[in-house]
This record gives C-alpha cells, structure tokens and sequence, in this order.
C-alpha cells in the first residue's frame, strides 16, 4: 500500500459515510412523520453501536489471521490497534470494512421502522456486527471457504446486501405489521417523498464510490481501469434501473403517472444488482442488470404487499430480492478475460461454473442469514421485547423516544403563531 | 493516464455529481410547495434519460474519433464500451464528461419549472444531450473548430452553463409565464429559502471540484497547479459575488434587507463567472469576475420581470447571462504566460485576439444552441404539448404527476391528528 | 508537494467545505422556525466575509513569512498572489487553512443565534479572522511561539475550536439569553430535531477529513499511515461520545429516554476532544478521549443552563470545554514514539513536560481570545449594535432581515390551500 491507495481509501471511507446519512434521510422520507427523527436518530446509533461491535470483534472475525483462523471464520485483530509496523494497512482496511459493517446494519433499521424499540434495536446493531463479519470473512477473506471456491462479490452484494435484506425479511416478519397498514385498499404513497428523494440522491453518489472504492488499491494499471468500470458500469445500471422504473408505471401499472416510489425502488434495486459484477462486465451488460433489478425490486414490492408483509422501506425488495439477482448475474455476465483466470460468465462462455459457484454463495449466505436473524431476533424479542406497545405504536416513536414531536410541539406552537399572525 | 489521475477523476465525478442534489434541492426550494417533489424528481430522471443519451450518442458525437470526425462533429464510441486496451481512459472521460452533460441539462430543467409535462420533459432530456455534445465537441475535442481557434474555456462554462440558460430562455418564453405570476405587483420571496439555501451551499461545494477537476490529469506540477489554483480563483470568485449580493441589497434596494434570492443568485452567478478563466488568471482578478458576475445576475433578473420573462429558478440571469460573461472574461484577464502559449487577455497584454476569439465562440454557442432548442422544443410542444393544462397547473405538478401532495395527503393528515392531539 | 498531495489538499478542502454546510442545518435544526433561514444566510455570508478578510490579511498574519515575521505574528502574503514558481503550494495551504477559518467563525453564530443583528454579524466575521489567524500562526507557523515551544495539535483543536467556543462563550454573554429562554422551568427540546441529526451526520463526514486531511502531505509512509489513523481514531472517539451520549440519558437523567439534542452533543463532543491528537494516539485512547469528552459537553451543558447563560447551539460545551479537554489529552496520551521525537503524554512515559506545554497552549489561547472578542464584541455593540430590538426578536430574524418566513408567507397559504383542498 501507498500514500496514492491511502488517499484513494481515505476518501472512499467518506464518500460510503455519506451513505449514513442517505439512508437515514431516505427512510425519513418514508415513515410517518411522528417517526422521522426516531429513524434518523437509528441511522445515527447504528453507525456507533455496530461500529464499536465491528471495532472490538467484527473486524477480527472477518480480516484475523491469527492462529484459529479457518474457512469459516478469522481470529485475531480484535479491538483493532495494530502495532506500528504495520498499523497503516490494517487501518485501512479497517476504515473500509467499517463503513461496509455499518451499512449493512442500517440497511435493517428500515425493515424495523416505525415499531421497534430503540434499544432492543441498540442491542441488534452490536449481535447484527456477527452475522455479517462472518459471512465477510467468507467472501472477502484469503481463508473463506467461498473466496477459496472463487465467488465474486466485487463490492458487498452478499456480505452487505444480502445479510441486510435477509435479515430485514425476518425482522419484519417477526415484528408484525405496523398496525393498520392492511386495513388500506392498497400500498398509500410515501409520507414524505421530497426527504425519500434526497436521501436516494445521497446514497446514489455513495454508491459510486462503494463500488469503485471496492478496486481497494489503484496503483496498478489493472487496479484503476477496474475502478473506472466500476463506476461507469453503476452509473449504466442505474440509469437502466430508473428508465424501468419510469417506463413500467406509465405503461402497465396505471395506478399514478409516475409513483415515486417505483422510481426510487427501481434505481435503487438496480444500484443493488450490480454491486456484485461493477468492475467485471461490459457496460451493456450493465443495464440489461440494472433493468432486470427494477423489474425484480418492482415485482418483489407487489408480491410483500399480497403476502401482508409490512416492509416500511422497501428494504427485502431492493437489497434482498436484488442482491440475489446481483449474485447470480455474475455467473451470467462475468468476463472471461482477467488476471483472475476467471472462466467466465454462462452467457459468455457457455460454462456454467461460475453460476454455480454463485449459486451456493447465496445459499450460504441466506441459510446463514436466517438462522442467524432468526435467533438473534427471537432471543431480542423474548428478553428486551421489540415491538411498543400498541398505544405507543400510535402516539409514535418521536415522542415516546425522544419526547420530541413534530406534531405536539412546534407544529402546534406554530398553527398558534399561524392565527395569531394571519 | 494513470491511477493517481484515476483516483482523482473518480473523485470529482462523485462531487460534481453531488451537484445534480443540490440543483434538485435549490429548485425545489424556489417553486411553490405544490410542486417541489415533481421538480427533484425531474433532476433524478434527467442524470437517468440525459445519461442513457449521453451514453448511446452523446459522448460519441462529442469525442468520438473515427472516420467522419470533422471540427463540426465526433464519430465513434457510440454505446460507449471501449475495447479492453484502452477503456481506463475512455471510461474515465467518460465518466467526467456524464457528469457535466447531465448537468447542462439540469439546469433547463429550473426553467420549466411548475409548468411543464414530465413526460415531455423527459423527451426533451434526451434530445437535449444532442445540444450539448454538439458544443462539447467543438470547445473540447481537439479536432473541434473552437478548439483549434484557440477558444479557452477551462471547465465548461460555454457546454454546460451558456448552453443550458439559452435554452432556458427559450424553454421560459416557449412555456409561456406561470399564470398568475405577473399579475403580482412585484417578484414573490423565495416559497423556501431554507432548501434554496442547502441547495446553494450543495452547489457550492460541487464547483470547487467542478472547476478544479476540470484539470483533468494532476501528474505534471503545471497540471495540479492549475487544479489548486482553480479552486482558490472560485472560492475568491464567490466571495466577490456574495458580497455584491448582499451590498447591492443593503444598499441600493431596499426592498428587503438581505434578500436571500439576491444573495443565492449573487454566489451562483459568480461561480458561473469563474468557470471559463479558473485555471488561467489571478486572485484579485477572479474576485472582480465575481464582482461583475453578480451585479450582471442581479440585472438581468430584473430586466426579466420588466420583460414578463417568467424564469422561476433563475436560470437565464445565473447560467446564461453570467457564462456570457464569463466566457468574454476569458478574454480580458487571461494570462500571457504559460505552456499554452497564451497571447494574454486584453487588460493583461493589450492583444484583442484572444478577446475576439471569445466572442465568436461566445455566438457561435448561442447561434446553435438557439437554433436547437427553438427546433427541438417547438416539435414536442406540437406533439407532446409542453404544458399543462391551467387546472392541473392550479392543482400542482406533486398531484398530478405523482398523486402525492404536501397537501392533501399528510399535511391534512397531521392537521387533523395536531386537532387531535393538542 | 506533487501531483499526489495536491489531489488529497483539494478533496479535504471540498469535503471540510460540506462542513459549513453541516453547521448551518444543524444550527438551523436547533433555533425556532422563525429563524431557520437566518441562521442558514449567515453560514453562506461567514464563508464570503470571513473568507475575503483570511485572504485580505489573515492568511498573511498566519504563514506570512516575509520580514518582520516574528513568534507572535507573520507578516506577507496578503491578498494571497503568489508569484508563478511558487504558487501551488501557496494556494493549497491558502484553500486548506480557508476551510478552517471559516469554520473557526462559523462556530460563534450558533452562540449568537435567534438575536443578533446580521450586518453586526457580517462585520463580526471580517474582525473574529484577526483572533483567528494569530492563534494558528502561534501553533502551526515554523515561528510561532507554541510551536517551538512544542505545543501539538493536529488538526485544529485549539485555533479553531477553542477559539470559536471561548468566542461565542463571550458573545453569548454580552449578547445576553434569549427573551424568555430562563422563564422556563426546563431546558426546552430541540425545535427541529431531523435537521439538527442531519447537520450532525454532514458534520461526522467532514470530520474524518477534517482530521485526517491535517496530514497535509500523504507522500512518505509515515504521512499517509498518520492520516489513515487519524480517520480511525476520529470514528472510534466518535463512537465513544455516541454510547455514552445515550447510556448517560437511559440510566441517569431520565428526562427522557433518549433526548436527541443530547447525543448530538456526545458525538459532537467526542469529536471535537480528538481533534487535537488524532494523529499520535492509539485507538482505545481515542475511545476514552471520546468518551470523557461526551461527559464534559453533557456536563457543561448542564452548568451553563445552571448559569443562565443561554447557548442556542451548545457551542460552548462542544467547541469550547471539549477542545480545552482535546488539547489536555495530548498532554496525556500523545505516542511516546514516532519521528517527531516526542517524550510522550504523562500517561505513557509518566513524563509532565508535554501536559505542561498543553497547559501553556491552552491558556495562551484562551487568554488571547478573550481579549480580542469582549474588545471586538463591545466596540461592534457600542458603534453598530449586536442585538435585536425586542419586537425584531419576537417577531424572528427570517421576517426582520430577510421579509420571509414560514409562517406568514407560504404556510399560511397552504393552510388556507388545505382547506379549500380538502
């Protein structure tokens, strides 16, 4: 590693920060109002208690090279302080991996929005650093078992989209539906799409950075050309993602001209789908996934709705149903060429291994994913309880949390000063 | 082209992208509520239908090198999908130049505001990028006519910012004013100044990295240096015009105190001043450019409202008249010396060539680019009609466009549940 | 300095940049809607006039070193030029210490929020460059007198938050508490508490550069592993203020559960105490400099309300009581190696001499500042006048300075559009 790579890593660790903050105002846009400040303080939590989580085992468990480490898990690094030799590149590294850690568990809050309890929720971003680190140290790892068998997973689809839309899944299973929610006709629009569109816009510009920030290192002329893809190929994909989402909703699903919410999922799932293949397909290819993600993100979103699954954020559809198609379109479209000697893709080279390789990675992936979340979140919801209470469910989690509302407080004080003034 | 010029173009096309945000939330903050998520919405489909056309001809017809490139014209590179020797490079111009397409188009998108079809608009997206990529080739590819007549114009201030407020001053007087907007005896205050605010500090920042990206490789000293000194002549730039905006204000017209319009349209349009002559003059010399900057935005916004010119946004006084002025700056202040074997402006030098070559580009953009948009906007209006109907246009574009309303969707919601609760 | 390093000062530059912009919404979040665009203008206007006064004469009397430069003060440099040969790296230093000027008065409008005039404001900014600039030639010019005498403070603990918390302590006092801030029994929540959290995250991200972008240079190993670090530790304190911003309100002050505008302040706080060592200290110290830093803002914040002295913002616990903490800590923790031959804090060597020059530091600091803001305060309250007239303030800063407002103009339309709507 060098000043360059550092400088490179550096300002990718901002850029993916950024991201926090997209996610938080994203879901903002999406909760009732009596929950917004509720939501954006998680986004904020998760990044401290699933940080320190990462800090003292996550990291360990993922990058560890101690004596112990074996294909399934590392040992090693825990509380991270490297000695002075070596402190730069384990940093790094570290600095890395964490923005990925976090993301991956604020990508669960959504699933949870608007019923959970906060620190239920505070306890689930420390046991959530687990199931990710571990599947981390699969993927990414020298000595995990789907690295050795050769799954690609440029930038996180499994470890990061994956883990997070699996588990969202089952937190919003076992959490119920928000009360009410399917006594509606059909889905209402989002509460508050102007705050859902900035936060879309933020983690847009993230996501450029998430995925060429993957090519860790640019020093090579291998390493920076991967990088430069990378970043065209999302900025196709995402453009393939939006055109679906626009074209579907005028065309077949009539409901309202353009639903701003087909839009945001269809961008965002396309931006998911391609996280995985980013630096090692054609631009086309690109937006034939990114397409193909908006119509699963659109289709995933229908489907959770006739199930009478609750899902506030959209998170199973975007990064659940899309990170699988993200994995198992790297068996399709992955090129042949490379200094990896990869064999490439089914559509490209008529061989099916490396579909099948990507096969067993998302089987693994969510077999680990569910039993994990499964566990972890029955244990939560026996000892700490995750749901409010009903009443509390109603009154909203702004006030309840954090005493502060928009509604009983200023907006109050401010229809006063209204007639007071007019 | 190597990875340390990778890493920094990779850089800039992440926070010139940021650019796109903060155009959607400075727009979103100068229409009327009613339309606020219709107008970000626009800026999120215009990166996607402006980028997808970028991608199939744009770049091609600005860069392109193959047989039937002329000083007109490029050739070649359409689908943009380089073969695998050369698409570091390709990709990466790429990238940059997406990002300064989309942005061209944006800022008409200001100009159509509250009025305009989406669906028309998206037509127009496309089409636009033709526009651009035209004026892209002539000012930057080197067998473009401009170019090789010595035209100077560092970081896009002829492409993107003349080349997007002609055309909407043209799309304004096409779309006629918004109804009921000069029956008022004097211009309205800003329906949101705080968005337009956050808006204009998002743009703010984007420039920084606009102008100084726009030194595209940083290997040589003269190469960042340029870089570096791009960034200080627009922060110095936008000082000037900030404190014009609110001298002008405090002073002269007294309408208000500190009109925050004034103010925004006072750093903008000396940010827009910089752009052409960032990297080749001097401090002192770029804070008058932002002086004058804004004192011609400020005029010309006036002069607008005598004319009944309706220019919601203020695209035609921010990127059109101050990229005039910007691009004729060039010609007065540029430096004699440097490795361009520059003549010099003729303030510095005496020598009205470089003054008269800024001219001619000056009209040449202007000539083509009227031509363009009167043609291309005069043909959607007689096919898809432009504007909407007076009773959806009453209604609001987040109604009808999107069946969501600030309105009628939560806000009456939260009225009823503040009646409820307090 | 080379290619490399001009990419990184320019990106810190633009990321420090965005922090304007995370003051200014988080401030925003923290007064009452009737001046939420007041506050706004006013981190715009702190840019320009605090930024044309740095490049008029503050940058001159911090790294000028022309003749008459002494241990107090440079001299040179004014109206940053440099001359061709050398002006990169004048530039780069100019732009990277821009940034923190700014800040440095950025802070102080918090503390003089909801009641001050802005034109006494807009001249504060031009003289508070002069506190400034003096305190950061004393730490980082090879001349000043703390930096000979070995004073450390890496990324601007002491000029820019000392000397903007002492400040707005000095001006919150002269101005005195908001009319019927202390009428109230307790400490009210925050009017806007999403923006605060926004601002907030905008902030987080800045600070990562902010620290690890004060490693100007990322040439040599030493240098880039020393910014990698600083990045580390800055999230690892930053995590340490957040747990214990919300463990202290769980289980001690249950006002209640989990009060926002408390854990903004520990992660603010933790922030701000690292700022100083960043570089030089190991991870668990940064968790428990963060974490002793959380209490102190929690801590002062209390006092101050005890105190009837009103900051809107909480400037003074974060900027002002945290960074006295963060210089202290370098006296405590700072490394005992490393190639600046240090002899280490009290804590690693048992040695007092660092603690003792931290001391010095801090003192100094402080007593400077002092003197220059009640002596540039006062003759700004006696010539120009500081405070609103008590009407001005009832009535909000938003319709006094700027004639908008959210409540007279759009929101009282759209209540009467609400109700002929529904």
């Amino acid at each position: 590693m060098s000043g360059r790579d550092a400088s490179w890593v550096l300002t990718s660790a901002v850029i993916i920060f950024t991201m926090q903050t997209g996610f938080g105002v994203l879901e903002s846009g999406c909760v009732h109002p009596k929950n917004e400040v509720n939501i954006m303080v998680k986004n904020a939590l998760d990044v401290v208690f699933g940080g320190i989580s990462f800090w003292v085992f996550g990291f360990g468990l993922s990058f560890g090279s101690d004596q112990g480490t074996n294909a399934f898990t590392g040992v090693g690094c825990f509380f991270v302080d490297a000695a002075d030799e070596v402190f730069g590149d384990v940093f790094a590294v570290f600095l890395f991996q964490l923005s990925f850690a976090t993301t991956s568990t604020t990508i669960v809050s959504g699933a949870m929005a608007e019923r959970v309890k906060l620190h239920a929720y505070l306890a689930f971003c420390i046991v959530n650093t687990f199931t990710f680190s571990i599947v981390a140290h699969w993927v990414w790892s020298e000595t995990g078992f789907l690295h050795t068998m050769g799954a690609i997973d440029a930038a996180g689809c499994g470890p990061v989209h994956l883990v997070g839309g699996v588990t969202g899944l089952v937190a919003t299973i076992i959490l119920k539906p928000r009360s009410g929610t399917f006594d509606r006709p059909k889905k209402p629009t989002l509460p508050s799409p102007l705050k859902a569109l900035l936060g879309m816009f933020m983690l847009w510009w993230g996501w450029l950075r998430f995925c060429s920030g993957s090519i860790f290192i640019v020093s090579t002329d291998e390493q920076w050309k991967s990088a430069v893809r990378a970043a065209v190929n999302t900025m196709v994909s995402s453009m393939g993602g939006g055109i679906t989402g626009v074209m579907i909703l005028s065309r077949f699903c009539q409901r309202v001209k353009y639903d701003v919410s087909t839009i945001i999922n269809g961008i965002m799932g396309s931006l998911v789908s391609i996280t995985a293949i980013c630096t090692l397909c054609k631009a086309w290819e690109s937006l034939i996934i990114g397409i193909v993600g908006a119509l699963i993100a659109t289709a995933t979103d229908s489907l959770l709705w006739k199930l009478k699954i609750d899902d506030p954020v959209g998170v199973v559809p975007v990064h659940g149903a899309c990170s699988v198609w993200g994995l198992i379109a790297v068996g399709l479209f992955v090129d042949k060429n490379g200094t990896l000697t990869l064999r490439g893709g089914l559509l490209n080279s008529g061989d099916p291994h490396q579909l099948l390789v990507q096969f067993i990675t998302v089987i693994c992936i969510i077999a680990w994913t569910l039993f994990m979340s499964v566990t972890l979140l029955k244990i939560l919801d026996c000892t700490l309880g995750l749901r409010f209470e009903e009443g509390d469910e109603k009154i909203g989690a702004d006030v309840i949390e954090h005493g502060v509302s928009v509604f009983s407080s200023w907006k109050t004080r401010n229809l006063q000063t209204i007639k007071r003034i007019s």
